[in-house]
């Protein structure tokens, strides 16, 4: 990072105010009258009718369209534990996010507790306030454990978008990637260099897709989680195959699909050479890849390349997935985000890629032609279609796996 | 409350959107570079800075601006325990106060407990995301618990408003009143009809600023407070007197002052008849007052009262107080609320009512003319120089009491 984009973002950040978002009324409250109702004695009326039904409260609050951005800072970006109070210009940044791609309010919230017990209980007593919540940036393995007990606890969507908006775009990429190279997914060979929440995430999406778990090795720190292996958690272990490779050498040696999570550098050109023809990299280290992409094309011209990184093709970007998933969840009001809405997302993205690019994408990428293929396997953020293809996807997969408290509005098309 | 006032109030809460509020960008998120900045990569570096020092969330986030109004819902106005998603609309009403009276953006929390210590718990830990807690709508006598903990457990400001904003409102009318009936504070024989939080934190303010003690009699549902009363909580007790008044037409007879946080018409005529000359009744019940105005008029013609009503004149309205003392607070990061902040802000309302009426107040008022006098004892909300006095004051008293960890700046003269 330069010095000059470091100033940048600071001061992006600092001026001409502090931060990101800010609270704006929307209704009136100029009058004594505007007043009455807003406040007391009017407002009276809203608390004894969502007192007598729950429901109420999306009539008459803006709980329906009110996401929380959660976090204990526990792994912030890849910069580590840093505390809740400096993850919170991420989680504010994720709340702009939601607002600029799908109309969706979020609030950021940071929990100052490292205990998932402390964590859970805090999350579940501020749930009523939302209609949904979006975890982020926790640690794992505590972070399944929180997800998943918070699915349980409250009724409404709980979705921890490091494990499941990086799988579900990811999953997208990939799949359009294979069939460009000529594969299929129950074929490949997979080497996944990291096994944190996101990878392991990553995993489990591919697996419901088709994906064959013995096709797949994980590597952590230590080599490759074999099965066997002491000191392994149970969430690694679900990818523990019975395997003579231990080193990422052995792992990536004839894969066809190499998926990094991991860090900078990781991925060798000798490495790359050892995979198998036509290979498909997902090098999503941030900021610098496992391989640099100069690096890997120069090494072999058949492979498929996507990073983490907007300055080169094929970034894999959460914010193509999470706005217009929760948009689709708080719209038929689900109750939760299941498997099947999420593998609706990763069809609509595979689909959305090999329509015609917009020529407004293409003037805010600054190209001149872009079409389905090595350099465009996933949307850009900039496309507009994502609210109108993603979200519609999600919501008919809510209705459909009886998670929906709506039905799916009579041509529903979300827009900004 | 009419039928048609009472649709009003679900229409304004219901359409066109539900709610009062929604989350703003205050930065642009067109551009790639834009939201390169906004989020990854460029987000690392402030939350890198905030991590180094925590004082740096006030310059790259909007903590420094965000106040969280959050209740458990088991004291909504005077409605009682609706529960804590049922008092959602008073909770966003709050925030719509403080955004439009002060440019304080603000959010609710709903917590899901009546239990003190896991509400305390719930707030402690997310308190690192807010500037301020207004806390709000919770029952007696935990509320007393609940704020004096945060308050010892936050570095941030933490204001229980229904007790010290009715206090302050309440203290200030009253001041304003006695003099115009050329009585003292410090020579009043108080009544005061409700012993809940905004009754006891009245009566202590009022101590506070010259009462005696030992002139107030107060009274709860079962009568007068009286020393060596059995079954009364050590927050009513202190305001128990050795006296023999046991009941409130013996409390009221001869008292120069009735204060009425309790409930409709439980002050008769004939009450009022016995009450000292030039008396000062504030019947504060809402929305129906312990005595109605027109009656209590005819019954005397030497009274001032005032209400918390906006359709007559003198209304205790706690808008007159909190947005501008979060206001001061935030404005040099002030770590609590103490008292002189809230005797400065009494006295700045105090000082305010005696100025000349401001034509734009008239105006939303529909009035011709007004000034101080029985019928103009405390400022209105519409008036402007709340924001530019109150503040101020407030800001000031902070700095003088060394809980400010900034100076007062330079030409303070907040604005929208």
């Amino acid at each position: 990072m330069t010095h000059d984009f470091r100033q940048a973002a600071l001061d992006y950040h600092a001026e001409p105010t502090p931060g990101k978002i800010s609270v704006e009324l929307t209704k009136p409250a100029e009058t004594q009258l505007d007043l009455s109702l807003a406040y007391s004695p009017g407002v009276a009326e809203p608390c004894r009718e969502i007192a007598e039904d729950a429901e109420e409260a999306y009539r008459y609050t803006g709980k329906g369209n009110l996401v929380a951005v959660i976090s204990n800072g526990t792994a912030v970006l890849g910069l580590g534990n840093l505390g809740a109070l400096a993850s919170k210009p991420v989680m504010e940044g994720k709340a702009l996010l939601f607002k600029r791609f799908a109309g969706i309010n979020a609030v950021d919230i940071e929990v100052d507790t490292e205990n998932a017990a402390e964590f859970i209980d805090t999350v579940a007593r501020i749930a009523d306030t939302f209609g949904g919540i979006n975890l982020e940036d926790i640690k794992a393995p505590e972070c399944f454990e929180i997800e998943s007990t918070l699915i349980s606890r409250c009724d409404i969507p709980v979705f921890h978008d490091d494990q499941h908006g990086t799988a579900i775009v990811t999953a997208a990429g990939m799949i359009n990637a294979l069939e460009i190279q000529g594969k299929k997914l129950e074929d490949a060979v997979i080497t996944c260099l990291g096994a944190g929440s996101a990878a392991i995430a990553c995993m489990r999406l591919l697996v419901s897709l088709g994906a064959r778990r013995e096709n797949i090795y994980m590597l952590d720190r230590r080599g490759v989680i074999y099965a066997g292996r002491e000191g392994v958690n149970a969430f690694k272990r679900e990818f523990a195959n019975r395997t003579e490779k231990r080193s990422l050498s052995d792992a990536i040696a004839g894969a066809d699909v190499f998926v990094g999570l991991s860090g900078a550098n990781l991925l060798s050109a000798e490495m790359l050479r050892s995979m198998a023809d036509r290979p498909v990299v997902f090098a999503c280290s941030n900021p610098d890849p496992e391989i640099q992409p100069e690096l890997a094309l120069q090494t072999r011209d058949d492979l498929i390349i996507a990073t983490g990184r907007s300055d080169y093709p094929n970034q894999v970007n959460n914010v193509l997935g999470f706005p217009f998933i929760f948009r689709g969840a708080l719209d038929v009001r689900a109750s939760a985000i299941n498997e099947e809405m999420k593998m609706a997302a990763v069809r609509a993205l595979c689909d959305l890629a090999k329509e015609p690019v917009a020529p407004e994408v293409l003037r805010a990428c600054g190209l001149e032609s872009l079409s389905f293929g090595p350099d465009y396997i996933i949307p850009k953020p900039m496309d507009s279609r994502l609210l109108t293809r993603l979200a519609p996807a999600v919501a008919q997969a809510a209705v459909d796996t009886g998670v929906a408290r709506l039905p799916l509005p009579a041509d529903y098309c979300p827009s900004l």
